[in-house]
């Protein structure tokens, strides 16, 4: 009776064995770590070069360096070195940097690709989470790739909810940032 | 005897688990999901602002934003917002947006390098895919990284087979996407 | 007694399967594959056109194309096609193409954000690598993502630590790139 059992089970834990080392393996949808960044963005306008983190550096034809194309700002192309900060205040402490690129890809409604990466080097954090996707802004929650990261982040992957927080015209946005990595190393 | 054989089996299995946990895991190549796309990419020419879906937004000293660099386009740069088909026929009613950036990093010979997403919102899918890689235009197929995924896509990753399905000048471009991803979550 | 060991066995055996496939896997910090190169990247001036293997296609309101913006190069955005060697030295015999963008991103020092890929094509290697990531200039050493691969690099992920093996003014600069692979297909 007891070699039975045991025989069965033998035999259970081979064939969980084989699915697991050659089949496709059932992953987690529970997120390994999580994190929650804001992320803001002055954009440089021609006179405020002091206080903005962000450039355009391409434009359409029609467009120019210093203020958004119409309509919906398509092709304009922004590079960004923004503060990271814990909460929603800009004037809070950055644990960080978001830098990298975007630009606004939609002819007809407002809607962007991001490629950048946050850079960490504080008490809590060092090493960087690097990021691509489409950022669709008429969602209100729009879904991007975490395709890699270093240092405490080694080979993180995952997914990042971006929101907006605020927007102020063309000038100040604010993203808020949540990132669940689903790989953990 | 019987317990002989049980020994050996149990210790199979222990040697099997042991090198799927710790070891370098053996990784199926077969795809677990497939996926066929056109995508439609006609380029803004300076008169054709109407149907155009694609936009120069920067270019070498010696180019323009109306027409590609000579030579091979080298240094353009083009943010598109191109309908996405089940078929080869611009007209048919797309089913997605492939949205992003390509440009020409080859200087002897025609190339580039795509960033861009998929997004999809219809009866069939909900989600993005994020791509990433080399264009080398000379040879009949390319193999991009598929990098990541949201919604149905959720943490997809795999490559996408492109090849160039119809091309007339410099205005419009058909591309062949062969999908295949080989982690799916 | 032999029944008692075989039994714990077991149920130590099932528990690593179940972990195994269900749980957070433990997963391997060593390398499957390392691999050493060199690129090298000689910037359009204006004058060089005929040995520039990079070129400034985007550049903020203050910069233009044929030099660098002050101050950090911050906003300029370059388009590469650069030699791979196996070695330090620019006149070796390349072993492939470093295709795709650095742009520069950081206001208040030297750093920039890296989008590109290692095109192979020889006796050794056919196939692609895709990087992405932050490449801030002032460490010694920095890492970035490998987010994919093609060929030869199918499915790769892992880490590639870059640093600056040469550096003469805004002409001419020479990486080297340490790329540790940690997944292997």
């Amino acid at each position: 009776m007891a070699a039975k059992t045991q025989t069965t089970a033998l035999f259970l834990c081979l064939l969980i064995c084989i699915s697991a080392v050659y089949g496709h393996k059932t992953r987690s949808r529970r997120p390994c770590k999580e994190l929650v960044f804001f992320f803001h963005d002055v954009l440089y306008q021609g006179h405020n070069r002091n206080n903005a983190t962000a450039v355009i550096v391409a434009s359409p034809q029609w467009g120019n360096k210093t203020a958004m194309a119409k309509p919906f700002n398509f092709g304009d192309l922004v590079v960004f070195d923004d503060p990271i900060t814990l909460d929603n205040n800009l004037h809070s402490p950055p644990v960080g940097r978001a830098q990298g690129t975007y630009f606004y890809d939609q002819w007809s409604i407002y809607g962007a690709w991001l490629g950048f990466s946050f850079l960490f080097n504080s008490t809590d954090y060092v090493g960087t989470l690097n990021f691509a996707g489409a950022d669709p802004l008429i969602n209100k929650t729009r879904d991007i790739s975490v395709i890699g990261g270093t240092g405490d982040f080694f080979m993180a992957r995952g997914v990042a909810t971006v929101s907006t927080d605020a927007f102020e015209g063309d000038v100040y946005f604010r993203l808020r940032v949540d990132i669940r990595l689903y790989e953990c190393w």
